[in-house]
């Protein structure tokens, strides 16, 4: 017996959810155990303005980065590229302030419903998704809002 | 000089889209060569709801699926754990029917705004997002709308 252990040791899977009946309730912390976090620790972030609906990004996070977007309930992403915790707005000022989240069916996508300060592309535009294709061209939708954070 | 084969050797990269004026128009197959397919030649691909706005679930292309998608006008995913196409709806009936597609600013994901036919989600749901955070516990927000599909 682990003395004192018990209340960590619950045990979920991603199925105990699916089967569960609408407005039951589990523990955040064996739920975020159960994640399928990818072969580099990972968990695809979508990040959605709360009211317009708007798609603003597609990104990463750790355990680490969920971890201190909820606690802090401003959106904490990893960086691929730098390998390290990137505070949303951080440099930029256009930070993503949590409304809500939500997991997907099988734990591999969480949709964060947020409010965004600023433009959410580090182009400057307000969403990442400007490239829209159209019959056989990619028609550029959106101008920057301002210039392009450093 | 490769007779003939001048129209196939356009490069692009999507820096050229990032820094190209709102309203320009590239063609769409060096858009496409230039996407920085990941380690397993997928891109990730998010389907929302025209109109009401709702993201309905987050799921894999690879190139041949996302041809495909653009082609017939009826969402195609790469199934991950089946290593082939997944030409959704083909078991269940709840096919998404192709609005609009839209690549992000570093072209590793894609936003596909659909018309889904029936639940999106396996479950039988309307969209895969049903497990909402909320403090320390995950509530679960709706119920399958029917039989989960076979």
């Amino acid at each position: 017996m682990d003395e004192g252990g018990l209340g960590h040791t619950m045990k979920l899977t991603m199925l105990d959810l699916e089967t569960a009946a609408v407005g039951s309730r589990f523990p955040l912390a064996p739920v975020l155990e159960a994640l399928p976090w990818n072969r580099d620790g990972l968990i695809a972030a979508i990040a959605q303005q709360h009211g317009s609906g708007e798609v603003l990004m597609l990104a990463w996070m750790n355990r680490r980065a969920l971890d201190e977007t909820l606690a802090s309930g401003q959106v904490c992403y990893w960086s691929r590229s730098r390998q390290q915790l990137w505070r949303k707005g951080e440099s930029s000022g256009h930070w993503q302030q949590l409304i809500e989240a939500r997991l997907d069916c099988d734990g591999d996508a969480i949709l964060l419903i947020v409010d965004q300060q600023g433009p959410a592309c580090h182009t400057g535009r307000p969403t990442c998704f400007y490239n829209a294709i159209e019959d056989d061209q990619v028609h550029i939708l959106t101008a920057p809002l301002k210039e392009p954070a450093a």
